[in-house]
């Protein structure tokens, strides 16, 4: 994948905020010159692994932008849910230090990851540190403006989002033993992984920006949906993305026998032989080429592809759907009608 | 080591609060059948890894103790800072969990290490769950009647001294590669690595329990003496404790060259010869039975045992002395005796 850059994101809500959250971040994360905080200062992409300047941007910050979305859309100013967003994401970042762990990924956004660069134990710890850096973040929501009672409704909110996020991290892994799980299962799975914190970021937006509970409720759905959609195009990628917009091969999650959307609606939908034959292979120790050009055949004519696209786009659909209601202004219904056009089309 | 049982603690700190602790952690830590929440169960002792039902109390408690002994010094009653001193050792488990991956510790108190059981990935998925247990346990200050204020300043004093243990943590990951850190720098590393959550059990305690700053402060230097007697003590017995207490052989800090107490000041305090041979072992890759037994020999000449325990001796009388004001009760300042004596005799 090519270095992102803040104005390459088409849509206002990731284009808008890009620069905001970045500059939250580096007042967040201390700059003295402490190994750790190095391996931190490395992971947010603003030195090289040899503590030299640089300046790549490492993601699309998706998350903290909702979160200044939501709170801008229902208050007029999105200024009291910086720490919030920066608290957000954050632990998304840590998240991703002990995923590359796990995963045993090597490189991320075209940059070893840290364990590569320090080895786990390290890498370990300063992902917890990131993690107790993101817990700090919140204690200036009262600062900022927040009533107290909000503020600690807000960390109650974020603490229960997270917690499901790692309990889908686990059933993640769990499931790597289980070849074939349910369609149910995987939608358990990443409305956990991937969706509980991505809701929680226009939750919190919005409980920061109002009281107002059906207003809030609406960002609620319109979250849940949006974390629907963006692990299926996820995993849409993960299977047909090309190497060079993603840096992965074609089908290199087949080659890791992950769980994903496409692999579990294909078994799901597939019958005795082919069935069979899927289940088969993905019980192999290890996936060999030949095997993932087999696998694509058979998604190819199951039409798996296309069906994810539409299942996607569903979801798509129910997030604008639900920020439909006279109280929110139009110009933030057309950002999110960008968003979700985005994120369907996204190549990376 | 054998298993610990409440009443072989000595001390009536130690004694009085096991099964107030015991009984908090089983509310918290959710009974339902999936993996992750069984490896938590298995962490704590209350089931083997098969899942079948077991009673080891796995460790003392020592930091939730310490926070209930502080709160019910100040206050008359323990009972508000149940949900702290929960917190407190649910935050010491998780990083029991994680240290033990770092140092590939195969074994703990007798049982196997989490990650030995089910692997590193969903053991450090665990500890993680662990630690937002432990965040959700601070949401009960408020209903167990702890203004919010100081809730707030309790999660802030928490959230602070968590983060000085995994700066230390990281410290002593860090140093493994620098033989002879100064005692000063070891002094620093065992600050932020042990004492600082021990300090802050006491802190919090006394905070949730009066809002007298005399009689905090008492508890937090109290605190603060108490995390170097635990952590030089633990050296002590790292070096010469005796197999059938600690469970390790005798030397087992020497084979790991672990940058602790008897190393560091035997290093400081020997000249010429006999530093650049201390040095030149503990920059070996692998140290031999006979190197521990030649290091053994030096700490020996050197007395190291000795100053070793005169300067725990040294942090005990600080630590009584701390909570030496006419605002403490009697009965208090007799329990904190008994608890300096246990802690500097320990075998275990």
């Amino acid at each position: 994948m090519k270095n992102i850059h803040p104005n390459k994101y088409p849509t206002s809500i990731l284009h808008k905020y890009q620069q905001i959250i970045e500059k939250s971040l580096k007042q967040r994360i201390p700059k003295n010159n402490s190994e750790v905080y190095r391996t931190l200062q490395y992971s947010m992409g603003w030195i090289d692994k040899n503590g030299n300047k640089q300046n790549k941007s490492l993601g699309k910050s998706l998350r903290a932008s909702l979160c200044l979305f939501a709170c801008e859309a229902t208050h007029g100013s999105y200024n009291a849910s910086i720490p919030a967003a920066a608290a957000i994401e954050l632990i998304h970042k840590f998240s991703l230090i002990h995923d590359d762990i796990q995963d045993k990924d090597q490189f991320r956004h075209n940059q070893a990851t840290l364990w590569h660069v320090w080895g786990i134990p390290k890498a370990l710890i300063s992902g917890n540190i990131l993690r107790i850096i993101a817990d700090k973040c919140l204690e200036d929501l009262v600062r900022k403006g927040t009533n107290i009672d909000r503020a600690l409704f807000v960390i109650e909110n974020l603490t229960q989002s997270y917690l499901k996020m790692i309990e889908g991290q686990y059933l993640d892994i769990y499931y790597e033993g289980f070849p074939g799980i349910s369609i149910e299962d995987y939608l358990n799975m990443i409305q956990h992984k991937t969706g509980a914190l991505i809701k929680s970021s226009l939750q919190i937006g919005a409980i920061i920006g109002t009281s107002n509970t059906s207003i809030i409720n609406s960002f609620s759905e319109c979250g849940s949906a949006i974390g629907y959609l963006f692990q299926i195009r996820d995993d849409i990628l993960g299977v047909w993305g090309k190497s060079k917009h993603t840096g992965k091969p074609v089908g290199s999650d087949i080659k890791r026998k992950k769980n994903s959307f496409p692999i579990c609606y294909a078994i799901s939908n597939s019958k005795n032989k082919t069935k069979k034959f899927l289940i088969d292979i993905y019980s192999k120790k290890i996936i060999t080429d030949e095997d993932v050009n087999e696998i694509l055949n058979v998604l190819d004519n199951l039409k798996v592809r296309k069906h994810a696209e539409t299942i996607a786009t569903h979801h798509g659909q129910k997030a604008i759907n639900a920020l439909n209601q006279k109280n929110i202004p139009h110009a933030n219904k057309t950002q999110m009608n960008e968003l979700v056009d985005f994120l369907l089309s996204r190549n990376y």
